[in-house]
């Protein structure tokens, strides 16, 4: 099945605003099975709707519109494909009595702009919208739906939840289904060499999709059948075969962030953790409390950005740093160990490097980073080369010591 | 001057990247009065791109093609527009000479793909590419620019900065002008509210757009007149008027970020920052250390989750986390007295909340923070309701505290 994404919205390409709506959409779609064929942002303007509406390919099934509804837009997205489905505008007195409710909640009543929001083509089939004031409309044109939706991107999110996607599901003929897996710190071409004989034995009716981001790679092994049983008939044998190949490079078989299954992994273990940085400069503990919940296990850190820090506060040997520098092993590793006896904690991850753009030199160009972990019965440090660019630098070093104290952290009761 | 933009990708469609690129052309263009007619995301699939660039409007004067280079994309774009402008692939040896630069930098040579990367349409213009190893093309049909650009933003960035602004600013007979006028920590309502009154008597010439972030909103006043002099007799006055109506809320007249506008008064004023934080868990000595060269001024800090790093690393009474509890104000501002003596620095930042989604009590729900600043002369702390939302409480509490800090530093010679 073909779909395509119809989005309204000056804003959008003016710049102010980032379409996020559209990435969501299709990966909603391609979980699915169905194929975004085409995306179109057009500005705020009836004829380039309409000719929008006009060039809708002859092979799409699914037409999904966001945005250009409500007051401040004049209701444009609305007028438009009233008056393109041959329609008038009705109003509605359960739509309007959904609106005075949601007023009400703020203590106010709506205005004569919010009445006109009631007021929906009689062509259309309303999609209730239960977190703003703005219906979705279903229009159908022969075998073509055209779903209306507001460019908000959680109402969307809702009407496409509640509404558009069970049907889209309801019409798919396929049963598809899929298992995640996370691996961090292995480059997507290095990667794809590794699981090249897995990938190219895969059975009929699976296939296998990388979605990269800064040090991650998300693979998404797709079923499509007819039913369950098939599905997983497929996916269990696949699945082990992969898991034999990448092992524990694998760090999460699940929709789950790398500082997500750490948390688990220390819960799990009861063991706490403390964090010395420098070149990251807050970045490992920023990530590591992006987890609710994550005062369990992290007991905090020092931010040791000048040298006297990481003597006065890390215990740091002043020789050390005199004789290999601030971006040593030696150094690393005391900054592990000092963070870890300084805290009390079970576990110490350090980071010293040389981010830049300047303080480079030969022996220690710009992306020059060394990483430590200090545990119970374990102590690691590595050099990594993380590049130029400042932000990656510190993204990669944050993702790849997490990544290391995961791997030393007792496993959960393994699906490997 | 009318443009489009013509986006390929399979990748933008799965939802498996988000497509940035666009908003930033977007918003590049809108700076140069440039309207952004259209964007029109398709797959790799080379009879999307031909029925694409089939459908470029008649308005459109410049088509910018992002995206499908790269040998791991068989060169899609590169192809289809050889054979859509009718040319044959020629080897251009001093790009080959690029490539093969770039890959001596890393230790490598180039492979036989890299080499087909160094053969280019002989009826386009190569756009050199000093960030990567695909070239940028310029076709040219009549008056219709199309000007092909790698999908990677900051190769797509550098592309656009180095060739194809610069040619698009010469072909357009307005002249305009920016002045950009940085705001944190007010919401853009009652910001729009507070300079209604200038807003509506702005000179003919002048406009102005609000580009909202979580934290800042920038407000763009923009001039479209014939030449330079006019359009400064037209932003002078306004911009005073608008500094008279903002004062110091104002906290850059630039494309300025508020940490390195802190950075550069610290800078200039020869003083140092240590920070203490709970709730925010790093992320403001993170965001601080994304400034290069930070280290001139931010010795270090604390990330003190646990209240007994409270206790023993900054020196916070215990007797006032049993009575207050850890977000009150006696604790946020012992943090921030306690980071400043302990690293020794002139200033001293701490944070202090309930972030959620747990932890909220009647007394204080999710979303409390204290805040507090402490240095020479100095000492404030504020209490403050951020919202529901794990992220974007610490989002704010950082911008916030930062901007604080910003008021109380020495001002620069100050053009307000």
């Amino acid at each position: 099945m073909q779909a395509e994404v119809l989005a309204i919205g000056t804003e959008l390409l003016l710049g102010q605003t980032v379409d996020t709506n559209s990435a969501w959409i299709g990966e909603r779609l391609a979980e699915l099975g169905v194929t975004l064929r085409r995306k179109t942002v057009v500005a705020d303007r009836p004829e380039d709707v309409r000719a929008a509406l006009d060039a809708v390919l002859p092979d799409t099934r699914w037409v999904l519109i966001t945005g250009g509804l409500g007051p401040t837009k004049d209701d444009l997205t609305k007028n438009v494909l009233n008056e393109y489905f041959g329609g008038k505008l009705v109003f509605r007195p359960e739509i309007y009595a959904h609106i005075e409710a949601l007023f009400a909640r703020m203590g106010r009543v709506p205005g004569p702009l919010n009445r006109g929001q009631a007021e929906l083509p009689d062509v259309c089939e309303p999609l209730p919208n239960a977190k703003g004031t703005a219906p979705g409309m279903l229009f159908s044109r022969g075998e073509v739906r055209f779903a209306s939706m507001p460019g908000v991107p959680y109402e969307m999110k809702h009407l496409m939840e509640a509404h558009v996607l069970p049907r889209i599901k309801a019409e798919s003929d396929a049963h598809i289904e899929h298992r995640f897996f996370m691996v961090q710190g292995i480059p997507e071409s290095e990667l794809a060499a590794r699981i090249a004989d897995w990938e190219s034995s895969l059975a009929d009716g699976l296939s296998l999709a990388y979605l990269p981001s800064p040090g991650v790679v998300k693979l998404r092994l797709t079923a499509r059948t007819r039913d369950p049983r098939e599905a997983a008939a497929l996916l269990e044998p696949a699945s082990s075969g992969l898991r034999g190949v990448l092992g524990r490079d694998i760090f999460a078989e699940d929709w789950k962030t790398l500082e997500e299954v750490v948390g688990e992994r220390l819960v799990a273990a009861g063991q706490s953790l403390a964090v010395a940085e420098s070149c990251t400069g807050g970045a490992i503990s920023a990530l590591v409390t992006r987890v609710p919940g994550s005062s369990r296990y992290l007991l905090g850190g020092v931010v040791a950005y000048a040298n006297e820090v990481k003597v006065r506060m890390l215990g740091v040997n002043e020789a050390d740093l005199l004789m290999h520098g601030a971006v040593s092993e030696p150094v690393v590793r005391a900054m592990a160990r000092g963070v870890r006896k300084r805290f009390g904690s079970d576990w110490g991850l350090a980071s010293s490097g040389v981010a830049g753009p300047d303080g480079g030199t030969p022996e220690k160009p710009v992306g020059t980073v060394w990483l430590a972990v200090s545990g119970p019965g374990v102590e690691w440090a590595a050099r990594f080369q993380m590049g130029d660019h400042r932000e990656r630098t510190v993204r990669k070093s944050v993702l790849e010591v997490l990544n290391r104290l995961r791997g030393f952290l007792p496993q959960e009761p393994a699906k490997d």
